[in-house]
């Protein structure tokens, strides 16, 4: 058990340092050798967990499928778990530098042959869901096409997040997605729905404090977090 | 003069193959050998353009401020002139293989020093230009912060533009933008302005043929053509 724990504790390890790597080098840049160095560990230690560069960036990439969602406590107002979910991520996104390397991978259209749409597709079927709870609640105007602004709504804080961090480092990230949330939910949401939502900047911070996650949790996100919660 | 006219199109010509180059292999990925290959020319011919592929990148990535504003004809709804601008570019970006090198390179955030703020910072510049004139006539809510909705508009576009790339290789780009358009604008403009407004996907290829630009012309845009029009 203490065996298990410490190879649990090695391969967040190298995930860590991946993502930091990934993050400041791309894919194409970055190599095994900068991961292993950068965690403190040896190359039998990386070889151990992970079989190439691509294997592990599979995995950072898989971070942001594996760790989306939590914690998101259940609201009345279904659309506000949506928002919820959006705020959280844009919050961890500012300070987990895993994350940061797990999106940057995904953004990166270089000779790399990974699964770049599988974390897009996973956001885009979580918003179908919670939109389709929402709709089933009433929040919605008739006329909206779920799956449209699903997508939309994912196109858009990728956006919102390149922009943030090209102009900003990310430092306004969730006053963008903030901004986003105020121009996008008036054509989406009904008027009784849309006046109880909190779309305020820092939302996230509150909602994860509320769930009693704490942001030191977040730099780096501790491994099983996703099981536990 | 023929001796600049060619000096001209060879630039172009290595121009347009670093923009499928960059598309294909990301900054770090490609080689200037890669792109005088491809352009059918020799190592003496590129660097008599270029002194490095660092030179060439700049290039290739101003070619989206450069190059980003025609032909949009004036129209007596200001706000229609911001949408065409939209329209074109996405319109343009479906094709043209140097413009989605060159966005390909603003998106990527690898190794390399490149100045990716530019174009961003260019097309928010331009829509604030294009939101402040509609406001000047009566086009939008008195509650409009221009500056919020033109960095907003470019954060979605490009959000938009990379869900479509990952997604559908751009074949859905410009209905993407226009389920954008459709999810922004009511909260921006005024019902009467609202009604007036064409947002159709197809909208900028019609605003081509009408100022007489065809989308042969666009692979690849030719030289000069923002001085011509």
């Amino acid at each position: 058990m203490a065996q298990q724990e410490r190879a649990r504790k090695t391969k967040d390890a190298i995930l860590e340092a991946a993502g930091a790597v990934f993050a400041e080098r791309g894919y194409d840049g970055a190599t095994v050798s900068d991961v292993y160095s950068r965690a403190g560990l040896t190359k039998g230690a990386f070889y151990f967990h992970f079989s190439s560069k691509k294997d592990l960036a599979e995995e950072v990439l898989s971070i942001q499928v594996d760790r989306q969602g939590y914690p998101i406590l259940p609201r009345q107002v279904k659309l506000q778990e949506l928002v919820d979910a959006g705020f959280v991520f844009a919050h961890r996104l500012m300070r987990d530098s895993m994350l940061q390397g797990s999106v940057n991978l995904s953004l990166e259209s270089g000779a790399h042959q990974l699964d770049r749409k599988r974390p897009f597709v996973a956001w885009i079927d979580h918003n179908q869901r919670a939109l389709t709870e929402a709709n089933d609640h009433g929040e919605l105007y008739s006329h909206v096409d779920t799956a449209e602004v699903a997508e939309l709504m994912v196109s858009s804080f990728s956006g919102a997040q390149i922009l943030s961090h090209i102009l900003t480092g990310r430092q306004d990230l969730t006053t963008r997605v903030a901004a986003l949330l105020a121009h996008l939910l008036p054509t989406i949401a009904v008027p009784a729905v849309l006046a109880r939502l909190d779309i305020a900047a820092d939302r996230g911070e509150r909602v994860l404090a509320e769930a009693g996650v704490g942001t030191t949790a977040l730099r780096p996100a501790p491994p099983g977090l996703t099981d536990t919660l």
